[in-house]
């Protein structure tokens, strides 16, 4: 078995789930969200970010890290404010000397509900489902989905070889 | 004396200088630029900015770090990218435990030209005469003009308590 960070950024909410894969199975290990208030300075919830998801790779030792890679069409500002917080945890994962998958959103929601267009509410009843887990909160199914969507591929690139 | 980081964050590029300062005089004390390129995944390049600003932070023993608060007025996609590297560069010092203070564009330029509407060539300039330094990189001339601005409030506040 080897296990499987999901990451989904954003400065206010991140979710992030745990899977574990061994190349047929998938198993559900544990999920969780880190929130930052508004109210705290931009580098007390950077930090909060980087140094939670911190301890989850050291309680966890995942082998590999997944994200969602994002195609903006969203104003700048908030373009920036996600940013910061891909930033942070893209940091974490890369200085802990993971290696780091990202994939589309619509590949994450087809490998997972079996179409592109998939809404946030079908992604996490699937999400359970697959993973045979319930009460998944909604921020940490996305992170969920993006982690069981590079189990998929891997298992593709694995048999490619 | 009380040692000042400024950082300029980039992607591409991230410039950063550091003074020393007493209340009363500024003291040149080193600066450099921390560049990678387009064809290195993202991970590594967040990692080596995070890294390198770890090494100079860890080198030099900072107390304070200065930062351009950013107005955005570009693309979507070049705020996220500019994001990430702020995410990196304020998570740094952040999880390091040094305090970050920014300041806008217009207040850096005009506390080392006199004017808001400088150009990059004139800060550069400008900084080496107050620093008494030449052959200053251009990349790194705004991170030690962000510094100068965080010392000259500094007193500022000092005076006004």
């Amino acid at each position: 078995m080897s296990k499987i960070l999901g990451i989904d950024p954003g400065l206010h909410i991140t979710g992030w789930g745990m899977i574990d894969y061994d190349g047929f199975q998938l198993k559900y290990v544990s999920h969780g969200t880190i929130k930052s208030s508004p109210s705290n300075d931009i580098s007390s919830r950077l930090s909060h970010i980087f140094k939670t998801l911190s301890d989850v790779i050291e309680e966890y030792s995942p082998k590999e890290v997944s994200i969602e890679e994002v195609f903006v069409n969203k104003n700048p500002f908030s373009s920036l404010k996600l940013g910061m917080a891909r930033g942070a945890a893209i940091c974490c994962a890369g200085v802990l000397g993971l290696k780091i998958f990202e994939y589309t959103p619509n590949k994450i929601k087809k490998s997972v509900v079996g179409a592109g267009h998939a809404t946030k509410e079908q992604v996490s009843i699937m999400i359970q489902k697959l993973l045979n887990c319930d009460s998944v909160k909604l921020d940490a199914a996305d992170a969920l989905a993006v982690a069981v969507c590079h189990a998929h591929h891997k298992t593709f690139y694995t048999v490619q070889k």
